[in-house]
């Protein structure tokens, strides 16, 4: 039985908002509202999937919007269990076994550590992406046909409310309009789910990822290059580009961040510019107008020199990043998972072609 | 103890869409509605005021959008019982003593017949504006104080939902985007009132008002001449204008149908042009550039010759009208009744003035 202390948060927060690719919110605020959390009421039980019984029950916790609404619109930290006690209550269950992370990501990994603090429940070591992804559908419950709703949502004044919906897209346009409306970003609950379902359709272990990533970027005692193939073998990733932001678009519109970022090469061996697009999350990445890697597989920006990811909302003119990209969860890769969130679903006019043969110098059919 | 039969429908769906005043909706598709169900079911049941326990609880059902979507998108029928069935549900309430109509209106007045008809509960001589208005916290239980949620919403789809509000212009707003993603439309259940909260804020007897009116305009027997003397004393009203229509300037936007008519004048005694400016709603109506008739006072357009009702969705080119109007109910001639549904509220810079002095001759301060 393991617990999970100040120190684990550090690490996960930092390998979570990598595996956020841009999106799930700033780990620093992630991380200050899941330290705080446990300073009040000790250290988080994770449970890991094998520990998990089938009829077992558990319901999440996470931010929903424009990641960047969330640095000035702070979460006064009481909506997280508000919203969890709405859905539990609607759903009129007893005893919920725990909470789960919905995605990887800054923020979204921490919000279950300030309820499970709170509420003293375990942990999943289990979420529905294997990374961040900016729509509510974009989960593998929904592939594997658990229903998103009923979902519960909150602001932080205090409006809630309930969605039963018809499917798991309806669930995402009646959530981001609501979202929209109660300033860009909200707290809900949503997929609540069976030890069942979460064995057949969750991604397992994502926290204890996180953790290792995280303990790797932190670490003070390894020398960059090291700690840079490293992190890479880990995450059976690819290192990209390495470069210089020279120029960053965005917008919040719809509740999301729209945007893209041009790098520009600083060892021109490796090509001299970069793009990548992004809603919420890093979407593709373009070299010298080449897709050199694309959704559903990680696209993840980090410091040049401390490897601490870059999220989308702290993309600015001058920052030198590294753009690494690393292979999706294998549930992404069916043609439901694909159809869901491949590169035609956000708009790109591309098939989608696995990093595994981009990065190493395959091409992708335009 | 009385019951409403398929005449009573008749003329309560013609009166209320009078005093829908251009909004509320058609009362061909509310009477169809309220015709079929209690041809199902038998008459419905008409409780008055005065038969209401403080203790005794009231849902309403109604609909929400912009009035021109209905026609296109026509109810199936199942979702007002749905709606109302998902609120008394939340609220636990075992024992719903009956249903109210949230405002006059030919779609609005005629829903609650339907959830009677189907669960065989009275309907309420009462409603919460003695007119129709265009948003959910433009109700006299407001004013008095009554939170309008728990709210249910849904589609015809079977998208459902259910809002708590920190207040009543957060209901208006988080119904209103559904409500928007919806299609335009919805049905939803709000304002769930006890007896004591209904007698003291309520406008009281407004179905038996619709009745008399519809009485009066669906007349065979009358002359015209005489049946408008007789509506004008019933209701204690005016003739602002009669004429012809020479341009409607309309838009569906945010869920209303907002727009303006200008009328030309048939008789120049009584003015050479009038505009009618609507949000769902009649709201404003100027003769010759001058107010002669503000909200909360009613506009109502009527036809030329028969008197019946023309709701803002059904106003053209070329068709005839008269412009009527009456005072509204005294609950809404506060500062706070003033402040929620005046001029200014919605976007006119005009001082409101009773249309007993506007309509005699006296000014409106521009």
């Amino acid at each position: 039985m393991r617990y999970l202390d100040a120190e684990a948060v550090e690490n996960i927060a930092i390998g979570a908002a990598f595996l956020g690719t841009g999106g799930g919110g700033d780990p620093y605020i992630g991380k200050m509202m899941a330290l705080s959390a446990i300073k009040e009421t000790g250290p988080v039980r994770l449970l890991s999937i094998e520990e998990v019984s089938d009829d077992d029950f558990f319901i999440p916790a996470a931010m929903m919007g424009a990641p960047s609404v969330l640095i000035e619109k702070f979460p006064k930290g009481d909506e997280f269990v508000r919203v969890f006690d709405k859905l539990s209550r609607y759903l009129g269950v007893e005893n919920i076994t725990g909470t789960y992370p919905m995605e990887a990501g800054g923020v979204n990994s921490m919000i279950p550590f300030v309820v499970a603090a709170k509420l003293g429940i375990p942990l999943l070591d289990c979420d529905g992406m294997g990374r961040a992804f900016p729509e509510l559908q974009m989960t593998t419950f929904n592939l594997g046909g658990i229903s998103a709703t009923p979902m519960a949502i909150t602001d932080e004044k205090g409006n809630i409310g309930i969605s039963e919906t018809i499917d798991n897209k309806w669930t995402e346009r009646l959530a981001r309009v609501q979202t929209v409306e109660m300033g860009a970003s909200s707290l809900i609950s949503i997929y609540p789910s069976t030890g069942k379902q979460l064995k057949d359709h969750g991604v397992h272990n994502i926290i204890t990822f996180s953790e290792k990533i995280g303990e790797i970027i932190r670490s003070n005692e390894l020398e960059e290059a090291v700690k840079l193939a490293n992190l890479l073998e880990l995450i059976g990733g690819y290192e990209l580009f390495e470069g210089k932001i020279v120029d960053v678009i965005r917008r919040v519109e719809s509740g999301f961040n729209f945007g893209e970022a041009t790098i520009e090469g600083l060892n021109k061996d490796i090509g001299s510019e970069i793009k990548v697009f992004f809603q919420n999350e890093n979407l593709i990445a373009e070299k010298d107008g080449q897709p050199v890697a694309m959704t559903p597989d990680l696209i993840c920006m980090v410091d040049l020199e401390t490897l601490m990811p870059v999220t989308t909302e702290a993309l600015k003119y001058g920052k030198r990043v590294r753009v690494l990209a690393l292979p999706c969860d294998q549930k992404w890769r069916t043609d439901e998972g694909i159809k869901t969130v491949g590169p035609k679903y956000f708009g790109y006019n591309l098939d989608y072609v696995p990093v595994e043969k981009l990065a190493t110098g395959g091409h992708a059919d335009v």
